[in-house]
């Protein structure tokens, strides 16, 4: 990987729109642009105008023209990648997308790797690791809990609070280790009952830190949530509900629903990912056989098994409550850990006397259930509001700085380890030699997080997931 | 509609991308850009920045910062509909742009109509009709046909002939009129053989342009090809090897390819719309008889039915072949006017010899037969190009221009019509009012394809048709 080349990708969405933006960005991004760009401003040339720019003009290749199009120019070190940027303006055909990106292969760009333009502008200075990182992850916010950690992560709340931390504790080490060269004097530069203040300062931020990884880690993924249950109970119909789009096939014939389908919607601010199944029931249907071992995989993923049954048919025959409860005890047997949600479908559709009876009879089997009707929407927000009690939300509500990020959370519990091994030598009062070992330690896992200490494999790693374009 | 109205809209495609462009455009648009964006230089004003300028800052309400962006400014008429426009570079979440979107309709925008902003640039006169339509076109385009087509519209080259001719056709118009002034005097102002020739040369233009129509609609629209075959035939894996992608669920197990898949691929420029069936096999499931009503439906939509057979289910059992021969009359009668291409899959895996007679067996009931291995590859080339002589392409290879729009088709036809009138009136030599009457009318109909001659309704329609956004 190296700066000398100049990377070229589709920032935008893929897919057809009214636009899409093509950006290049390097040494050559100008000149590139430039030899494939006609103004219609004639003699006006792409490398002689100001930065922050926008220029009308056509993407052109000899005789043939691809596309009237708007360039703007960033000339560095003002541009996102801190280098010269280039972003075309085109109509968002995938074809013309497609032959614009090749033209400029063709003229000397290279393709830029997942994540290259956003690692040059941290190669550049222009943000922390930490930054860098929140950048995806504030593209992939899809709940107004995701962005605004995401957008606080970006604007370096997090890192800022690492750096200030890692600062102070930079002074001390750096007294310790002065003392170390001053050994045979006996000398206490660093006071250690400041330091001990800092370092039980240190300690609280950390936990409160590492505490909040776990509602960052449902902030961020959105909480899985399994919805099994027989066919024609109304799965698809209730996924819709929630969904509030035709994204399933509803079908009156049980057993159509052979794929699942995945959804994310976003209540109270917190993403749920809806997992449709194709329920547990016994078949002998090969195709049928391998969706209920397909139900079993998607539950293992899942934080919570939404079990849906249909009142009419729990109602119609006695035997079906009896394989009902035997199924819930299968799932909880197989799953103890998960929370087993039941969800009594179809109400609007029996007497409320008979709902009453079926109600007590599973009640016993489940962590919650729920009596709703999907198709009139009856009870659809007690489900929802039951499925944001299983989570705690107090750290979102108080506006707290919250770890979203594991690579954070695992450099987070290393720095947190050794200075706890710091703190417990102040408490033996060992010699300053070894302490600084242990500071030196702590230092190193703070510095991962904001990318002060970093390397080429752990950069591929970060920037790997990231998508082409940014 | 009032052009009084600010309107916003996302630009690029719908989806998650490294960034996102929302675009407004009116009169408000700057101020209204300018109450929920802080620059990061203080107090920069956008209402006081150039046109064609660009500005980082955040988009904020009150203490909420909604993201990092980029905010572009087009000063009226120097913009894509002639009005301020201003366009909000923002990271690519759904989440962003839709809170940015909404944060911009609280501020007084009002979301943008399908087309509105390429009406807005129609009625502001920086685009004529042809060419506006030629951008929803240019946005679809998919294959270099199309591109080509819609390119070559957009820039004005189908109006500008339709223009000229107008042009030609009023003058006349208007020196026939004036003789009718000057009824008693018996004088003819209008040349009449040079208007005789001009009459002709009009005709043929027509006649060249609504010829061209056919050709358009393939490149415009594409190829639609059912593939019909067999369960496990390798249906899924020969639409794969096609579109070089996994879009079919490939499975061992006949019948799991309940829905129909659609996709597009470009061959030799032009599109081809590829149709995945379930097949015409009897069965008695019910999803499966659904599943084959479906797949007439789809070959009726169909120009070209694919009928795709495994050699190795027809060297397997005799009998085989006599059903696949009397399902290939089935179709044969049921959809005379198709062309009906057998494809022959799966010759790697038999002799060739055996490949030999199956071929002469089914070549009899086929228009055309080929052989292929749609795993290894063989003969796929074969079969595109089999695809590609199913039309004449050489109006395209000769880059005359080509009518795609059904539209422009409808008005030329008239247009014709009444050019054929006026000939006709020519040669029997009909007074001077008669013959203004009807070149007047054919004035009409050219003025409809330009929309020099135009109307709520008819505007209202086309403008339907783009996205919004665009």
């Amino acid at each position: 990987m190296t700066n000398e080349d100049t990377i070229v990708a589709l920032a935008t969405a893929s897919g057809n729109g009214a636009i899409a933006v093509i950006r290049l960005s390097g040494v050559d991004a100008v000149a590139i642009a430039e030899s494939c760009f006609k103004s219609v401003v004639s003699n006006k040339q792409l490398s002689k105008q100001d930065s922050h720019t926008i220029h009308l003009g056509h993407i052109i290749e000899g005789k043939r023209v691809f596309d009237e199009v708007l360039v703007s120019i960033f000339k560095n070190p003002k541009s996102y990648t801190g280098e010269d940027v280039v972003e075309i303006s085109c109509h968002g055909s995938l074809y013309i997308q497609q032959e614009i990106i090749q033209l400029c292969l063709r003229k000397g760009c290279r393709m830029a790797n997942a994540g290259e333009f956003t690692l040059r502008a941290f190669l550049n200075g222009k943000l922390d690791l930490s930054q860098a990182e929140a950048v995806a992850d504030l593209i992939a916010s899809d709940s107004e809990a995701s962005h605004q950690v995401a957008m606080q992560q970006m604007r370096g709340g997090f890192s800022s609070e690492i750096s200030k931390l890692r600062e102070e504790l930079l002074n001390f080490a750096s007294l310790i280790e002065l003392e170390l060269d001053f050994a045979e004097e006996d000398v206490e530069f660093a006071d250690r009952s400041q330091f001990k203040d800092l370092v039980e300062r240190i300690i609280f931020v950390l936990k409160r830190l590492i505490d909040s990884f776990a509602i960052g880690n449902v902030i961020k993924n959105g909480i899985p949530v399994a919805i099994v249950g027989e066919p024609n109970v109304g799965k698809s119909t209730l996924l819709n509900a929630l969904l509030n789009e035709e994204r399933a096939i509803v079908s009156e014939i049980a057993g159509t629903t052979r794929d699942t389908i995945e959804d994310e919607i976003s209540i109270g601010g917190i993403g749920f990912r809806f997992i449709d199944t194709a329920g547990i029931r016994e078949t002998k249907d090969v195709v049928e056989s391998i969706g209920i071992k397909k139900t079993f995989e998607k539950i293992s993923q899942a934080q919570v098994v939404m079990f849906l049954v249909s009142s009419v048919q729990l109602t119609a025959n006695e035997q079906a409550v009896q394989t009902v409860v035997i199924e819930l005890e299968k799932v909880k047997n197989k799953f103890p850990q998960k929370q087993l949600l039941v969800v009594l479908n179809k109400i609007d559709q029996i007497e409320q006397v008979e709902s009453l009876r079926i109600t007590a009879l599973l009640e016993p089997h489940a962590s919650t259930l729920i009596p709703i009707s999907a198709k009139t929407g009856a009870g659809v927000e007690q489900l929802t509001n039951a499925l944001l009690n299983l989570i705690n939300t107090g750290a979102l509500r108080n506006n707290e700085t919250i770890v979203t990020n594991s690579r954070h959370y695992d450099a987070l519990l290393k720095a947190f380890e050794e200075i706890l091994n710091v703190k417990q030598g102040l408490e033996m009062e060992i010699s300053g030699d070894l302490m600084a070992i242990d500071i030196r330690q702590a230092l190193y896992h703070f510095g991962e997080i904001t990318g002060e200490i970093t390397n080429d494999d752990l950069l591929g790693n970060i920037f790997a997931n990231f998508c082409i374009g940014k």
